[in-house]
């Protein structure tokens, strides 16, 4: 078996057999990764309920014993038989698993939070960021390592500070601690753009001419692309709304419906990743919209298909990552190229991940505590335990750390002309994230029982967090509601103004609430706001369809 | 706009912009064929009920359209922003269709009318192979082209015969013509499967030594590949029933079941082709195995998930074949290296068509006559009527001759050697496939009711062309298939002798069930051998799990 690259997938080899068109390497490797992934999903169930194991160390570490049979097999020459492509990950694995996560994530609970998340995720990213630089540039002298340039210390920087949402998702639950899972979740998401602008910024940067101008710079930049991408998300979400409301295709097909939600969706990534905007947030917000407008739109064959649909295309793509960064931690011939002794990695290593620790300390416990200063009650304040729940799920670095890795060390100047120093990167990138996607994969599930739950069993769970307002906010828009359905009462705005003083974003939500009911819904469709499709048309084949009646209500 | 190839779309290309890790021209290659995708379902939406227009029609002109602008945007130099590529088609956009189709089909009515469709598939292809084959070696020396040898002969005959399933499966209704559909698309299943099987044979073939041992050996060969590969195919589909039937999935996840039915099927679809079998017919029977056995294993989401998710993959695929073929077909490089005058362009295409034409009439009418004289009842016999449309529906001709097209006279000797016959081929097929889907993809449904169902209104439709046989039928199974179920009665197996002499298929299906209902649902589930699980287990996330209660009778 030859060392394939990812080229391999869809270009025709030159190379083939008489008896067939394909070559057989691309379909080995494919065959491949779909038995290990089948044998994920068979062995992930039956793992269920453990709570030291989940489908992404799963993963990793099948991908681990593959890359030591295909290393055995081959005799040692290569343990991949797909290498990292940046390419397969950014345009084909990244897009759904994060616009799953915008369709799926609880909205209210998301936009609740939505000012600590961008604190942790802007701002966090930015300390992180500026103290692994800094890090690196003091320690790595000392270690020996001097090959490296002011821009490549801090590219590693902004390497290093992309946490890993995607394992997040799986080791938090949304039910259990959903004031955790919307802050880290949400801030892996920010993170994710926020350390691919400035990796990019660092990229381009003029080392030369550094000066105060140049962060203005950086911060236009990251607000604009933050605004831009995220409202590109939102027109793409209202779009797909607007056209399936006045289309009404589930008239002829439920099929065409999703299938034009998906297309939708991942047009909107390309239009901005096209534009050099972030794709992964207007995607991100393109699901979102899409949730909470063009969902209610179709069908309700179509709402059950693109539910699960949707998760279960991310769920492969995740479990997919996993199994290829297993696989290709593996890869002889850059272990070989980096000269280093086992020693030097490991010291390099440790040094990287003692950084990422201390740099997530250095904002995660500050702005926590900022934050708390702010909020005047109690019980909206964030405790100490949940800070160190925060610190410690975000510590996770996954595939686009490896990518950017990739991306910084290995390309700059072709594969043949890489220095062993650039290798040695690479290399402990890959132990860092191996180190952290396994240990902290595994131990943080039972650490959010230990620290948090044994404490909260009485209350259900840390959702209780803001008990009073909670109450009076649902009480509030529930009545806010139904009164401005009934009649234009002046009661409501004038509780409304009272409110904003004390509680902000009961008032944002409740004005967002009634602008969504008299100007938004209308035109876009959402929930009440379609007359209701009993399932799709009449259509043949084997797996009958069923009837979806009496189904309005529990939606 | 440079020319990309395809490999651009997962290879990172080496030339990058400094903020992008994404190569600009794979992001554009993507966006447009997104933006031309969403375009081909709305437009197709609009045009619903237009009996002369379907989507294949619609995304080949729009991706003719799109040619156009290319070509005039690059000032002539190129039309395609991505080349055909054989691995794309047959790894990543066939195998869903074909699942697909397996999946969905009226099993009844396909096993029923087996041993036609096998005739017509086998025999039939075979026909149509030998007359065009020859017609061409008599012909082309006509018109002035000599430079072919024996084997390219042979693999034009292989290639011209391969029939389009895809477009097949638009033109005609399963719903309104059941017994034209089963034949014309289960004969296109059949047929891809001969056709490939040819082209291989004669890829590999000695054309030294040909004798009559050459033919043995290649029925041989046709025998081997279709069983194996249909119980490869069955196998994976039991597999999965029996997996996720032992396991039971929907306890914790519906997401799993959704993702491990599509792994497997891809699996099955990698595995054949891996031991040199035919892909799609394991794929396609595969799909039917899983759509009587693990559909029914399933939850409720997931089997309309399943249902609604499959055909949407299939119709994107679909749709981006044509697209992608309408594109390539504007390739001016191909056009400029054919050297030819456009009018051998066209006396060439016109003798492939016309050859086509003639192969088809010498199979299509002599075996439905056979077929017809082998039965005795006269609502059985295939009238001159129908023996007319299964013609005409099936000359159609698609992607995968253009696939097997650019495998033979592109990739033999590289891109720059090759000849300007050779090149003549290839822009002769891609007008015999333009031509066939634009004028007998939009011809057929007209045609269809013109010259059938006008006749057949009164009746519903040709869904009655066994009258007497279908309802003795349907009387018989319910009533073996209770008392089989009640008590071993020895009457149903008296009465199945019986009818063995006088009706043999539907003995073969009372004793199908028989086994069916003893040996196999038992084993693998199916409907009723399962426990009813409602709905999937709670799952948190905002578009709200609806619950499945009171469905049971309706599957």
């Amino acid at each position: 078996m030859a060392a394939l690259d990812s080229a391999s997938l869809l270009l025709g080899s030159s190379v083939r057999g008489l008896n067939s068109f394909l070559d057989t390497s691309t379909i080995i490797a494919l065959s491949v990764f779909f038995a290990l992934l089948c044998a994920c999903i068979i062995i992930g169930h039956l793992l269920h309920g453990n709570r030291w194991a989940n489908e992404s160390i799963l993963a990793l570490l099948l991908g681990l014993c593959a890359g030591v049979v295909v290393l055995l097999v081959t005799k040692e020459e290569n343990s991949r038989i797909l290498s990292f492509s940046e390419n397969l990950f950014f345009l084909y694995l990244l897009p759904p698993i994060i616009f799953n996560a915008g369709f799926q994530v609880k909205k209210k609970q998301f936009f609740k939070n939505f000012s600590t998340i961008l604190l942790f995720g802007v701002f966090g990213t930015l300390i992180s960021f500026c103290v692994i630089s800094v890090g690196v540039f003091l320690l790595f002298e000392k270690l020996g390592i001097t090959a490296l340039n002011v821009k490549q210390h801090l590219a590693i920087g902004a390497i290093l500070s992309a946490t890993d949402s995607v394992c997040t998702l799986q080791v938090l639950s949304q039910d259990e601690t959903p004031f955790l899972y919307s802050i880290v979740f949400g801030e892996g998401v920010v993170n994710d753009a926020t350390s691919i602008v400035l990796f990019n910024a660092v990229q381009s940067l003029d080392v030369s001419d550094i000066n105060g101008l140049t962060v203005l710079q950086l911060l236009g930049n990251f607000l604009y692309l933050f605004f831009t991408s995220t409202i590109l998300g939102i027109v793409a979400g209202l779009l797909s709304a607007f056209i399936i409301k006045t289309l009404y295709f589930g008239r002829h097909s439920t099929d065409r419906e999703v299938a034009l939600m998906m297309l939708m969706a991942y047009l909107s990534y390309m239009l901005a990743e096209l534009l050099d905007l972030s794709g992964i947030l207007t995607v991100f917000f393109c699901g979102i919209v899409m949730s909470h407008y063009t969902w209610h739109n179709v069908t309700e064959s179509s709402r059950i298909t693109t539910k699960h649909a949707f998760a279960t295309i991310s769920f492969i793509a995740e479990t997919f990552i996993f199994l290829y960064v297993g696989m290709d931690a593996l890869d002889i011939e850059k272990w070989k190229a980096s000269k280093a002794s086992p020693a030097t990695s490991i010291a390099v290593s440790a040094t990287l991940f003692g950084l990422v620790l201390v740099g997530r300390a250095a904002f995660v416990f500050p702005i926590a505590n900022i934050s708390n200063l702010i909020k005047k009650r109690d019980s909206a304040k964030i405790e100490f335990r949940r800070q160190f729940i925060i610190w410690w799920a975000g510590l996770m670095r996954g595939a686009v750390t490896i990518a950017l890795s990739y991306s910084e060390f290995s390309s700059s100047s072709g594969t043949s002309s890489t220095s062993s120093e650039d290798n040695l990167m690479i290399t402990c990138t890959i132990i860092v994230v191996l180190f952290s996607t396994i240990v902290f994969g595994s131990i943080t599930k039972p650490l959010i029982e230990a620290v948090l739950l044994r404490h909260y069993k009485p209350a259900v769970s840390d959702a209780t967090d803001f008990p009073s307002i909670e109450d009076l906010r649902s009480l509030f828009i529930e009545n806010g509601a139904e009164s401005s359905s009934q009649q234009e009462s002046n009661a409501p705005s004038r509780s409304s103004l009272r409110l904003l003083m004390t509680h902000p974003h009961i008032t944002v939500h409740y004005l967002w609430r009634k602008f969504d009911d008299k100007f938004m819904r209308p035109v876009f469709g959402g929930r009440g706001f379609v007359p209701y499709v009993p399932g799709s048309p009449a259509e043949p084949g084997s797996p009958a369809q069923p009837a979806h009646e009496n189904q309005e209500n529990n939606i």
